[in-house]
């Protein structure tokens, strides 16, 4: 699939099979290696509208309501995850929508918070849709989000890490031709969209947004010890955070 | 090394030896591959005093003089790059100075312009010279270099390009450590810092400066034609640029 349609792979049986074994899924979201960063990110919620895209399970819209937004509207392609969110993280100030990215619309200025949690790397127009959220923001709002890293995506077809004699590396290939790249997670033919870290930030940069952090962030020690079958996630990073501020 | 000494190998004459042999020694700079793309990110130096950081031979001092700069100081820690910028490029509107970027000061507010190609590489601490830079910089001026990219710094002694069964692969390692990393360039142990992708841009932000465009320059395809040999230059990025702007 490389027709810019967008991809619903979370309604696919087999897929959403295998992504409910994973930690991050369910309660267990808060235990998620990126999401203290993620959170660190975000600017104080209390009053404000916030937009969730790519809610999924809607654990993340549920702690915002819970931590004072004003509104949380949670948008995701995935009926299945969806009726995840609604019967196990509903909320009286959230609202879940089902619908792709890609053509979601809102009005001018009708948020003060976008977050986007590891959503970003499934949408092939990554500079329309930043285009389109930095003009849902109010002036002064920010866009808060987590994608895999350029340097995690800009892997071939069955590689990332290759063993040879001395063990094992990451190994990167073809980094300047952008697009989907398929990979078999859970299932084959899961496409994730590889972009390089240019366009990443000129796409905040080209929408009239001002960079203001990018994270990287690798597993401290703490987390390692409870996840010792993780070490060589400190070797490449494998999420890109950022967040940018509407002037 | 990694004792936060500025690191002289320019003046080393074995690596003077080989590195004069490079297409991008002397006359031939204009040919350097990713030369294009920091010009392009450069403002109009008409009637602007620039300051060159790492400015080695000094054409890209001499060109930015006779393009209409005011004034351009050009700042190298290296005394025989320096003889030959003073008896091959010299101009009435540049002055050469042998300084360490690592010690090297100037007042508030000196420089419209300032210009580093390749030189933030072998500077410890960036955050600090990013700093300086910020402060030297008058309001509305521009800071744009190239550096070594993360992703090309990122690989263990040695590695870079692994060759196994299948052919050659970039390999990455240890991307989240920071810090010098050694290699044979000409001689053994020429020491440059690898950093993350994030330090790069935060430690931009974090100056009061805004990120205003990141390249990542691969060769085209005129390029690869006339250096067929360059091939593998398209995998992965050598090179980050980088433009920010004092507000």
């Amino acid at each position: 699939m490389s027709d810019g349609e967008p991809q619903n792979i979370y309604d696919d049986p087999a897929f959403f099979a295998g992504y409910s074994t994973l930690e991050r899924f369910g309660a267990g979201w808060e235990r998620a290696a990126e999401l203290g960063d993620l959170l660190g990110l975000l600017p104080d919620v209390a009053g404000r509208r916030v937009l969730d895209l790519g809610c999924g399970a809607g654990q993340l819209a549920h702690y915002l309501a819970t931590h004072g937004a004003a509104e949380v509207v949670g948008v995701d392609l995935s009926e299945r995850m969806l009726a995840l969110a609604r019967a196990q993280w509903s909320h009286p100030r959230v609202r879940y929508q089902c619908e792709a990215l890609e053509h979601v619309t809102f009005p001018a200025a009708r948020f003060d918070v976008v977050v986007s949690s590891l959503a970003l790397h499934y949408v092939e127009d990554y500079r329309g849709l930043i285009a389109r959220i930095a003009a849902w923001l109010a002036p002064g709002g920010a866009l808060v989000y987590s994608t895999e890293h350029p340097l995690y995506t800009a892997r071939l077809p069955g590689e990332g890490w290759v063993r040879d004699a001395t063990g094992t590396r990451w190994a990167v290939d073809r980094y300047a031709d952008e697009g989907p790249r398929d990979e078999s997670w859970f299932v084959p033919g899961v496409r994730k969209v590889h972009r390089t870290l240019a366009t990443l930030v000129n796409g905040l940069v080209e929408a009239g947004l001002v960079v203001e952090r990018v994270l990287e962030p690798v597993p401290g020690a703490a987390w390692l010890q409870a996840h010792p079958q993780s070490h060589d996630e400190r070797r490449r990073p494998v999420f890109l955070l950022a967040r940018a501020r509407k002037p």
